[in-house]
């Protein structure tokens, strides 16, 4: 395994769930891979050997056809994008002090990262196969099998996501080879979508005329109603992932000098949204200012933001919220949102900060 | 002037503003062209003669060229499209209980409406005139001029939204010719994006390489800090809708049967998203079930729901909000969000119904 930065939270090592602390996420645009996190669901992670593996596309296709990945590499352009993956479960964490959706891992704001993916689009794959008439989603089916499902790992997105430029099938991370960690060989990466559509140890890509009926898109990972329960069909399928934002720095509950403290965070907007305005409390909502926005690295990543706050001797509570490019802005309270199975929780951000007075108050 | 339903609030005459209730909407896909909003700028309307009138497409164009109403329906492929129009300013009376942004018109929840729009795609008009290399955005001129701003109502969209589809200029709302009142002879046609994009009166198509420096996108229609003011530049433009709903039926206030009550009312995702579900909550929130979606007539209509709550005698609070397809849901409180010019208002719907015994209760 990697070195993972100090502070890392393993939830679980089989199947293997891990973040890092939020401070390893702070004030750089690419994660490094050694904290970036771990979502699996199979106990034992897949191991692929790149010389013999091949992608399956079938399906709703004209063309079905088996590629090796030394043929993906000679015959489609190579296209490189920095993209924030998020799982739908990040920040879960703020849920369960609300209610406890059993069972499910308690994420803290780690399950998010960024990176540089580099393979080929999905879409040229797709035009090379032929998309027949009638289609309308695209399935992805991964080498690792969850004990929870006793199926392999299968998902999809609506043809229209599969077919715009931002989708990859990706072979490296970060300018080095796809980690065994990460899905290699070769990975799916669905840009603005929750992670769970980023198959890793990518197996087989079908053309379909309805959504995947795979466990992790028919009962996994769907919005339910707090007073629902998780079924085949019931709720709603999370795809792209709401606004959402976080304190990245200082800690949360970190000791700091009273006065002016810089504060940093991230923000993210989901689908093909960006993130116009970041807001800091230190009243819990009353007012509010706004934070500086950093740079996009692109289009499909977080933004960085930063602000300072003259803290008071004292504990105070930093709140923060993104609003989206459509005024779309998270919610105030956890409890609005949860539901059963603890997903999407893009409530205000709250961290404690205990500033010192420098005389030693 | 047409026959307006019983219940329609004029803000003012000159420049015409007026809604109507909220019941005139309920329970249709198409909103009649005699309830639907009117949101002017200019205290005159302006009167355009079909015969003479125009459109000139210039700026970052190969070939510029102007356009008769004969020659655009001759050139191009007719489409029409449902689609629903939102005033930013829909209820602003809720953000205006907080605290009252000054010299605004107190909309209600009926400065938004649905018609089947038709005409010519603005894509089909561009390809024609051929989009210079560098192009970014497409500005809208319209032939009304504001008192507020000494210049004629110019707004743009990117160059991606104006490409797409869905993007029509009209001359035909709800199988009948375009009214002079909705922006006759042709009208921009922008789904999912503030109704202030849908340049009525449209006289220019104009291709740039910045956004338009108009006062209706550099000055007004911006989302403000709440402790900011008006200015050039200042805060962020408007486009595509955050998610919203509103009860329409029964009317706020409106006494009612005790017993089974059934409530409708219409929901917007905005963008390209759609709505996946409504809540209805008697207890302000505290829990929710579930409202029935209706079908909606097109990708880009609103979407109405309904649901039968068994009101007991005495006042209830009906609170309604809607999530979309990213899982974005509505903020609670118009507090959360209160700006400087009371935009954007998707804060919880909330009427109140006063429920009476039939035994005269």
């Amino acid at each position: 395994m990697t070195t993972q930065p100090a502070g890392t939270t393993v939830h679980s090592s089989q199947p293997y769930n891990a973040e890092p602390p939020r401070t390893a996420l702070a004030d750089r645009d690419l994660t490094p891979v050694d904290a970036f996190y771990h979502r699996n669901h199979a106990a034992e992670r897949p191991r692929l050997d790149p010389a013999t593996w091949a992608l399956r596309v079938d399906g709703m296709v004209e063309r079905p056809a088996t590629f090796s990945l030394d043929a993906l590499r000679e015959r489609f352009r190579e296209h490189s994008e920095v993209v924030t993956l998020q799982c739908a479960g990040n920040r879960r964490a703020g849920l369960m002090e609300v209610a406890d959706p059993p069972g499910e891992t308690p994420w803290g704001p780690g399950a998010t990262g960024t990176a540089r993916w580099a393979g080929v689009r999905l879409a040229d794959v797709l035009r090379e196969a032929g998309v027949a008439p009638g289609a309308t989603d695209v399935a992805f089916t991964g080498a690792d099998v969850a004990e929870e499902a006793d199926e392999p790992y299968a998902v999809s997105v609506p043809l229209e996501k599969a077919l715009a430029d931002e989708v990859l099938l990706a072979w490296s991370m970060n300018d080095a080879p796809l980690p065994s960690a990460h899905g290699a060989p070769v990975r799916v990466v669905v840009p603005g979508w929750i992670g769970a559509r980023s198959v890793k140890w990518l197996e087989r890509v079908t053309v379909a005329d309805e959504p995947s009926r795979g466990h992790f898109q028919a009962v996994a990972y769907r919005l339910l109603p707090a007073d629902d329960a998780p079924a085949p069909g019931r709720g709603v399928a999370l795809g792209p992932i709401a606004v959402n934002a976080d304190v990245l720095s200082p800690a949360d509950g970190a000791e700091v000098p009273a006065g002016p403290v810089r504060v940093t965070g991230d923000a993210l907007a989901g689908g093909d949204r960006t993130v116009v305005r970041v807001d800091v409390s230190t009243d819990d909502g009353a007012t509010w200012h706004e934070a500086d926005l950093e740079p996009q690295a692109s289009r499909w990543s977080w933004r960085h933001w930063h602000t300072t706050l003259d803290l008071p001797a004292g504990t105070t509570r930093v709140v923060a919220r993104a609003w989206d490019s459509a005024a779309g802005v998270q919610p105030a309270d956890p409890a609005e949102l949860w539901n059963p199975k603890g997903y999407v929780n893009n409530s205000w951000a709250r961290v404690t900060l205990h500033a010192v007075a420098s005389g030693g108050g």
